[in-house]
């Protein structure tokens, strides 16, 4: 039995004591905690009591020489640290008095202060200088709980194609060369259509069952296996297919549908041309009806208006080709039309030239190429006529009277697309940060003088800022897109452009956030994370055109962004578009209430940790930048600005607004999720993932709410010091974490992570 | 003749009067430089001075009805505006006035407030709604003085090395089999060794010129041909040639300097370990002393302690091991040894294994391989023994007694290659930029309707954020580089271990910048940027592992900020290191000043262009970081936390300091090159780029220096407005400004660049 000056009673506190004071987060609630335990604790005599109240005072710190009292005290108990036990620091402090005294009951008090602040072996072990068992990784939660979660109503579907994916035929393999690999990801694609996962999204009569949600979900697995698998599968089934489904009529479903998505019937989708990829209204290739014949032509103008980057372009036996469509002299603007390609011994059909892109930073598995057509004739029924027809007198037909809503309808099918991309993104950043954890939880590099063992770089602060908020932005997208796709799926629903437009943002910020991961993930392995074979570098090839392609980001948060303006159904450009602001901007003046210094400062655990707070910190700042942007182009407008012009001078404000509205929807879907997680113990754990999203995303952009005095300085520095402690928090559940991502063990090849 | 109600005097006006207010950049100071104007003015009546003096109060700006007024007079008038004109506003204005008056004489004052404002015709053509001959680029600035500016003494050595480069040996083709890649590297380095390139740092009687600041310049040169090539030329020359001309004496200068430097030796760096690479210190590889037979045995204790990742390792007949030294069974700290690796016909040696490490994400012309050592044999002549030696006696030796110190100066031979790493990124990112910029000269997309031809995409303000600080960034690094090298490579310089962290440091910065650079550029350049040919995701694959190798970023930031603690020279983890920390507290306490309101809320444009400002602003947030890191790290000290442990908890400070010092660092050395530009026109425009990269940096760290209350809400606005018109106002001279990085044609292969 050692010596010590403190009684029972003060000696069970003490390491708590330790771990408050050796950090500067007490706040003024956290010590209402160790008041309270104080007050319910009966194993203390109020001199006891007395001696501690001492202790707790913000302004009157305890003295450094107390300090290091209690680290002697500590150090000298010979008391072991024992990561793994359920309340490891009130354990240890009943081990504590048990060396220095005889008795030592176990305290439940203690264990309510290490509950309710939320106190992490993590925090402390270094501070003991005690022998500790360490604990590399936590069981508290369970990765399989995590993964339901995630999966929700599609875990059959998920669980039955994770399965599938063990089939050799997926079995991963460094491909060099362009033709092997093209031919080897053309096999899979053709087996999963064989299996039936390229009809997910089709009606039961053409062999599907028409659960778009599910697809999606199916389409980020596929990133596990391999980013060209999964963009030629999307190509061919999504794109091609989907076209025929959504712009065709019941011929057109008859005749090519189920082929489609059998992948018997090769196809590709032919829009983007080399000089038009983002400006598709303006695209050259025409499609002119020659009544007489009742066929439709399809050339190519110039020598530069080729289709351009067009997925399974060199397998293709059918295209969709997107043209101007020319009746009677009069061009009635975009339309996609059927357009064979190639005839049963893959031979191209007279007119039409097809060229290799070659090879690419990434997916190097697709076979993108460039196509010219000359004067290239089709019948006139291969024209997918949904919403736009050309009758048996020669007549074009709409329902939609004007062109400009004609055009956005039909692009409006690629909004399927644009949700798969942000999910394939999505998976490439999962799969990379469960390289980089897993690989961070095996590496060990410098340590203390003292120690033997080398620290496990999971356990450094900067490791742990680089990983643990990309892990939870994953959760939080994981279910904003299953959100939105839900939406979306939903034929009943009347706001379909509402729905495009937070597509287009959410695919913006998703593929950006999953580009940073894979890079982040990348260098947080070191020279390990540039080996092909640890994945991590072919991910970053694959998903960096994710950024681009489905409509580049800039394109898309500008008509995010415009969307937003117009309340997500006013045309931009009319006359009266100028008092559409102006209503705009008064209507939401009204709602931004000046912020209270009180607020703005305020800097308590309960309020940072508040939903509340996060989804009014997302809401100003959506609102705040759309009464700006509203005002600053009214401004122009009146001095007599083309409203193109005036747009331009405000491009920059339009990407942040995008950018602002987009984060404040995914919070706003993860959080309705969160609140209705039955389990308590998971819904915790999501909400912290959560808070963790939102205070990192003020974090990043600090900058702007300091500029706004929605936040002061000192909550600007508490709001960065709460994010380090989360992640530090979630430290020990970092590799139950990735593991919920459900990637199969089976996918996890690279050498790195065993 | 149209009709107008304005005068001659006033109409001379309207078009600069309709420029400054459409926008609401206005200054007090820019208000000033216009009613001089007026005062010189000898055209203008009293009664038209009170008109316009109206016109300019800042708080009562001109009415709507009014600038309608301007717009109608100068649309109305069919004059042209040619960009090309050396004075475009000015001359529009005199052919206004002759369009409604009869005389037009050229008004000098007008061109007075044209220069003096800054004025450029891309803020204002869209405004004017008349026909506008546009011009793509400006020969305003002559490319080629701005490239001569860059090479500086270097120039006659760059020339005819770029000359060099047209050969076809280094004609840019696609590899994607490593094995022909790196044979057809391994001849293009063959070929620079020949012609004495690879000799160029080393002293004369070994064939080289001694000049390691030309070297560096070459290395730079050499990422425009292929990474790769740069790196494993780097290799051979500069780390394996490189360790026997610093880590060795005369002995081993006769054998192999010659043979290395012309490339007929070929050699490896074997220091990074599989388990080893940012602590170097930790490596298991031991050379262990034979008395007996004068003879060192270097062996590989386990299965993964080899030599991880090393150059040249496939190609290589010899390689320097760096290894644990243990002499009479103590063991004197890591030395460097030569060490055989294959015989004349290249089988390895006995007790040699070799493994390639494979493909990766980029750099795959490198041979990159493992090596163990099993009980390998070499004569006591083959340590490098310039700061360590065995004497005949089988005695240690060293002249330097402190191991600690010793292992740094051995490591000090590493700080070249941190430069020229830094270089050849910097290299990569103008070669990016360039790309960028010219593609976006070319490419044009969407337009306002009233418009025949689409915009370039080089006119959309968002993508002049994107491109231009970074060019700007691009000049200023390559001063600094430059700087750095001179001071490095002066031998008479006593400042080692201050220069050692400044280039850990800089390199950090530089390469991330580099990777940022390239990535942005891959995105502005949409799916062309994507493909191989046009270069960019080569360099993007190449450049990415600059970021970890020659030392890992976060941890050089580490070493670089606790040399700033440490002033660069006290030792750490010594017990007066909490004195050091104190000192050095209060030092940094009496010069942070308290920032004055009316300071933090200055925004003319006289203030926010001065070097003054940025200066300060850099050296305040540098003296801030490091003294807040010091208070903190003591704080954690006295409670009784090991140094060690202290540091983690500040890891990020580090960083944040790190990056803040290096940032200041590179601003300050290109002020001190800029101010000595002889040529004034010259001198202006790096000037302006230097502003722009502060007031960018400032920007960046927007919230940092909001949170300090350094500057106030107005300022950091305002700041980013300045930014936004800097990259506008340069917009003319994008092309020339990337010339000027004097890439030569012959490499320029990029397809989208035509």
């Amino acid at each position: 039995m050692q010596k010590t000056k403190y009684s029972s009673g003060i000696l069970q506190y003490i390491p708590f004591f330790y771990v408050i004071w050796s950090d500067d987060l007490l706040s003024a609630s956290e010590i209402e905690v160790v008041k309270k335990s104080f007050e319910h604790d009966e194993s203390l005599i109020d001199s006891d009591k007395n001696t501690m109240l001492e202790w707790l005072k913000r302004d009157h710190p305890p003295a450094n020489t107390e300090l290091k009292n209690w680290k002697h005290t500590i150090s000298n108990s010979g008391v072991k640290l024992v990561e793994s036990e359920t309340y490891p620091l009130s354990s240890f402090s009943q081990k504590l008095v048990c060396s220095y005294k005889s008795e030592c009951p176990f305290n439940e008090q203690l264990k309510h202060i290490e509950i309710n602040l939320g106190i992490q072996p993590n925090h402390y072990n270094h501070l003991f200088e005690v022998a500790v068992v360490h604990e590399k990784t936590s069981n508290y939660y369970n990765a399989s709980e995590l993964d339901a979660l995630l999966k929700g109503e599609h875990a059959e579907h998920l669980d039955a194609f994770r399965a599938l994916l063990a089939d050799p035929i997926f079995d991963w393999q460094i491909k060099r060369n362009k033709e092997d690999f093209r031919q080897k990801v053309l096999e899979q694609v053709k087996f999963l259509g064989a299996k039936g996962y390229g009809a997910m999204a089709y009606p039961k009569a053409y062999g599907g069952i028409e659960n778009m949600p599910a697809y999606a979900h199916i389409f980020e697995n596929l990133m596990y296996v391999d980013g060209s698998l999964a963009i030629k599968f999307g190509v061919q089934v999504g794109l091609f297919g989907g076209s025929i489904q959504k712009l065709g009529t019941k011929k057109h479903h008859d005749h090519y549908l189920q082929d489609a998505g059998a992948v018997k019937l090769l196809g590709c989708f032919a829009m983007t041309e080399t000089r038009h990829g983002s400006n598709v209204r303006g695209i050259r290739t025409t499609a002119t009806y020659i009544k007489e014949t009742e066929q439709i032509v399809i050339h190519t103008p110039g020598k530069n208006d080729n289709k351009e980057y067009i997925g399974n372009a060199l397998h293709a036996k059918m295209a969709t080709v997107f043209a101007q469509l020319i009746v009677a002299g009069k061009n009635e603007g975009v339309h996609a039309i059927l357009v064979p390609l190639r005839n049963e011994n893959h031979e191209l059909l007279p007119g039409i030239t097809v060229e290799d892109n070659g090879y690419k930073l990434g997916l190097n598995g697709v076979d993108n190429g460039k196509i010219w057509f000359d004067q290239v004739l089709v019948p006139r029924e291969n024209l997918l006529n949904k919403y736009g027809d050309i009758d048996t007198t020669g007549t074009y037909q709409s329902e939609i009277k004007n062109p400009n809503k004609r055009f956005f309808t039909m692009l409006g099918t690629l909004v399927g697309g644009r949700i798969c991309v942000a999910r394939a993104g999505l998976g490439g950043a999962k799969m990379a940060l469960t390289i980089a954890v897993k690989y961070a939880l095996g590496r060990r590099q410098f340590n203390d003088s003292v120690k033997i063992q080398e620290d496990l770089i999971m356990d450094y602060p900067t490791h742990q800022l680089r990983l643990t908020p990309k892990v939870a932005e994953c959760y939080v997208h994981s279910i904003t897109l299953d959100h939105i796709m839900q939406a979306y799926a939903d034929d009943t629903s009347n706001d379909k452009r509402k729905i495009e437009t937070q597509v287009a943002g959410l695919k913006s910020i998703i593929t950006w956030f999953a580009n940073d991961a894979i890079q982040e993930c990348r260098e947080a392995c070191g020279g390990k994370g540039y080996l092909i074979e640890n994945r991590i570098a072919d991910l970053k090839g694959d998903v960096d055109i994710f950024t681009t392609f489905e409509g580049d980001n800039t394109v898309l948060l500008q008509l995010a962004a415009k969307g937003i303006l117009s309340d997500f159904n006013s045309e931009f450009n009319s006359a009266g578009f100028s008092s559409v602001l102006k209503l705009l901007g008064s209507q939401i003046s009204d709602k931004l209430t000046t912020i209270n210094p009180v607020y703005s400062n305020k800097i308590d655990k309960e309020h940072l940790f508040n939903t509340k707070f996060h989804r009014h910190a997302f809401q100003y700042r959506t609102r705040r930048l759309t009464y700006t942007l509203a005002m600053r182009i009214r401004s122009y407008i009146k001095k007599g600005m083309p409203s193109y012009q005036a747009f331009l001078k405000v491009q920059d404000h339009l990407l942040a607004l995008g950018k602002a509205y987009s984060h404040e929807l995914a919070y706003h879907m993860y959080v309705n999720f969160t609140e209705n997680i039955a389990d308590e113990k998971n819904r915790l754990l999501f909400e912290k993932l959560g808070t963790l999203y939102a205070l990192n995303q003020i974090k990043e952009n600090a900058f702007w709410f300091l500029e706004q005095g929605y936040i002061g300085s000192t909550k600007s520095k508490a709001i960065r010091q709460r994010v380090e402690r989360l992640c530090s928090e979630l430290r020990p559940h970092m590799e139950v974490l990735v593991d919920g991502f459900g990637i199969p063990d089976h996918l996890m090849t690279a050498p790195i992570t065993n």
